[in-house]
């Protein structure tokens, strides 16, 4: 099934989704209404019915979403439904707190190689994964992976997303303060990891 | 001036339009159009237009934003116009990831303390934050804390959120991989630092 143009920010919410229902999942629950997961997620009813219903709509009156059939529709929407390995540059403490993560795993996701560049570092293993000197990049393609995250000092992050580029990466999470530069055909998304505490003020009361 | 029930996706998208003005205001650029933020920071321009008509607009036909002028009054929407104290619990690898941050400053945001169970690591200074006793949370009203970050295992999540509602805390940015509850009153933005990799492979090229 093909499906209209969807929305950034439909695409946005649809990781929010899958983890409050994989959550619902892993308590058993078979079936939810969209205001249960509304109110689990902390998302408007009618927006999860209004993203739902580019994809035809899951739900079945009166009794809601059925978890696992809607678990695997998002996942394959999202092309999260095949295990996908990812590269992660720099293991300082976020590196480090990306590869202990055990999130990733929820979506797919399989952290297969790291990189740094600190001598101190290379060859040590954190979660059972060896730390590469980052001049190894290059190996990337031939290992199939295609998907990286960077995590090093602001100065070197466009020079590390270039390096992945040229390594073949078609999509970074990029974690370094900073905006990168990459060519058109490769996705950036970049995290910042103070910026939705920017939004918490917003929401308490004063004083 | 007060402005009209604000949505909620528009709230979040100010910081990201926050960041985008600080960067530009760093590079010395005093005006910026809509197209150009939404370039740099990779946001349509007509939800840019649309988010600042909330309130009551903010550009001139033809020259765009002032960029200092748009900085201040996005900071005062958001409350980020004073700066405000924040209490961090949880000093592992993502704690310390935190605490070494650049970017909380940018918002406003002063991390004052810093707290942990492990008596390894009690007394001893990261980023010269004096990491304490979790059990010295209570302090936190006295001192004028009112904002906090969980960056503890799943596990103690919930139980540190109470501690911190009972110290009189109103918001708390959660990066522990679990939902939390709290009464109505005190706001909770869950960060899942693995949900933005899961909406990357649905951008990215097949094969």
């Amino acid at each position: 099934m093909r499906y209209r143009r969807i929305p950034d920010e439909t695409i946005r919410r649809l990781p929010i989704y899958l983890r409050g229902l994989l959550f619902s999942s892993e308590q058993g629950q078979q079936d939810i209404s969209s205001r249960d997961l509304a109110d689990f997620i902390g998302v408007n009813s009618w927006q999860i019915r209004k993203d739902f219903s580019y994809f035809g709509g899951f739900g079945t009156r009166g009794i809601g979403y059925n978890v696992e059939k809607l678990i695997k529709e998002i996942k394959r929407i999202l092309k999260l439904d095949v295990l996908r390995k990812v590269a992660l540059v720099g293991v300082g403490n976020l590196g480090s707190a990306i590869l202990a993560y055990p999130g990733f795993k929820m979506y797919g996701f399989d952290i297969a190689a790291a990189f740094d560049i600190d001598v101190q570092k290379i060859g040590s293993k954190i979660n059972n994964i060896k730390i590469e000197n980052v001049s190894k990049l290059s190996t990337l393609k031939k290992r199939g992976i295609n998907l990286a995250i960077i995590a090093v000092p602001r100065e070197a992050a466009q020079r590390t997303a270039e390096g992945l580029v040229k390594a073949g990466v078609k999509g970074i999470l990029n974690f370094s303060p900073c905006y990168i530069m990459v060519p058109k055909k490769v996705k950036v998304i970049t995290i910042d990891i103070a910026m939705d505490l920017a939004r918490l003020p917003y929401y308490m009361p004063a004083g």
